[in-house]
């Protein structure tokens, strides 16, 4: 039996995010789905960046951004993802390690650039992202470190990687490997249209053995194909055993095996950009986890996460949550 | 007598900067004199970036960051510096240009890479700058542009250059070239240890014809070897016909011909970040004298640009300053 020596190993895009501001007009102008993800090529990158306003760099991807967070909490997060031997790969490497999250994976030189994805902020702080992915589409189950995955409590799956086949097999290898070692493997679905282009997949794959799922409102009700939250909900508690909702302002609700929590959001005076909000939930709730908490107290933990991301630009805390934690505790 | 298409041609070092927050100790540990700017090697920077916490990425570069905000405020504005074709040089490029700035100059294949200013911010918002030169240092009389001098009212100059003996030579030339075009040369001295270094040559460059001299109290007190503000500025306002004088949260001091405008600081609720305030303070202050106005208005849009730049982080705003101008009007 493997010892625990991280709270959460996560795999996913690794990304650096390219953030800039726009108007409505622009995004309908350059057919970007507001408030989503969409994949873009190289062409297409090259013409949305030569149009955009000026923009800054900063480390980004869903599950990178949730291990930081984790990390920021004081809790040990490691992260599997693949950049290239270039300037973005280093950033990446730089600014995930140095938040103190492990990150051993191997850069790979000259096939392809590090992923990238130009977030537009709309005057009314909704990010809409246009994800470049180099080579991350690159990821396969090589990556998927077998001490690693076995050593870790919760084993957290991006579900952008869905739009990959190689990292599909990662994720049944990783998820095959948790099970095997007696970890819990949890999912985030990422985005309502990702859950539109693969339904049948994420609910084999959750089916097959997801114990934690993290999902919005859009996402939940895509996979579940129902305009109704409260139903799409009440499918996701009979799937797994914890099913995690977020809302926006509505706040988030728990089901665990037979009980619901249902937590308000915190307030934010001032909403800057949503990018990396879904994502910081996930750190505060996975930290509450790691520390035995009620899941009203994780969920609290999550909107704080949250709350911090929203207020200002960018999906890495620059605040220390373990601080900001202490002091509402 | 060519035509005036362009309020400002400025010279200066094109640099993306890497934004990260330290402790006093972490500046004392890695020998960063607080509040400077030092040049680094490559090894160097490397040890810095290896042991600073996660950073991010922002266009910067002094007299960049003026032409940006002058652009901002309306005014038209141009860029001469030296970029590599690497990934940092196409930010670079990016964002100047989408903010508004011709920027004309060549990108240098595979001799450096693109600069770029490891800033460390401490918590009272002081930032500590440590710039690896790279391609910038390469800069020569041979971008100079004369057709883009002769058609600027305003040539200004970045003291920093100063550190590059090729550097001097295009001051030199660009100097010789707006003065036979009729034109005003601006010198910002951008920096106490600059200063200190290169005193000589400032002081023959200033004697030698320079019409606009920006500089802080650290900058103008160590260009003349004085302890006494009072000194430095009375000395400053002999060798120059217009010395533009900026003292942080004390105002600033404008010494016109003979006249004297002393200007308080704008009140800013929170400094986060100080990268930037005096190249913001230029824009304001050069946008006025483009604008006709009197040397109090030109003072006073210096500060309110500085006020915008030191409350987020990075030195290129994150509001239209026209906008800004027009809401305090």
């Amino acid at each position: 039996m493997t010892d625990i020596r991280y709270d959460v190993v996560a795999i996913g895009n690794a990304i650096v995010d390219i953030i800039g501001r726009c108007d409505d007009a622009f995004l309908v102008k350059h057919g970007a789905p507001k408030g989503h993800m969409r994949l873009v090529d190289a062409p297409t990158i090259d013409t949305l960046y030569g149009a955009m306003g000026p923009a800054i760099e900063i480390s980004g991807g869903s599950a990178a951004n949730t291990m930081v967070g984790l990390a920021s909490f004081g809790a040990r997060a490691a992260f599997i993802g693949k950049v290239a031997a270039d300037e973005f790969g280093r950033i990446f490497r730089h600014d995930i390690t140095s938040a103190g999250v492990r990150f051993d994976s191997k850069a790979v030189d000259g096939r392809a650039p590090t992923s990238r994805s130009l977030i537009l902020v709309t005057p009314d702080g909704e990010r809409t992202m246009n994800t470049f992915l180099g080579i991350s589409t690159e990821l396969d189950h090589g990556e998927v470190d077998p001490d690693l995955i076995r050593s870790s409590a919760v084993v957290y799956l991006e579900g952008y990687l869905f739009d990959r086949p190689e990292a599909k097999a990662a994720f049944r290898q990783a998820q095959a490997m948790a099970k095997a070692a007696g970890r819990r493997v949890a999912l985030t679905l990422s985005d309502g249209f990702c859950v539109d282009r693969h339904r049948a997949e994420f609910l084999s794959l959750i089916k097959g053995g997801i114990d934690i799922m993290f999902a919005n409102e859009a996402e939940i009700t895509s996979l579940y194909e129902t305009a109704s939250f409260d139903e799409a909900a009440a499918r996701a508690a009979k799937d797994v055993p914890l099913a995690v909702l977020t809302r926006s302002a509505k706040g988030s609700v728990i089901f665990d095996r037979g009980t619901v929590a249902t937590v308000p959001a915190e307030k934010v005076e001032h909403v800057v950009d949503t990018t990396g909000a879904g994502d910081l939930y996930a750190a505060g709730f996975l930290f509450g986890l790691a520390s035995g908490t009620s899941m009203e107290t994780a969920g609290r933990l999550g909107g704080l996460a949250a709350s911090e991301i929203i207020s200002h630009i960018g999906a890495r805390p620059e605040t220390r949550l373990a601080e900001l934690a202490g002091s509402r505790a």
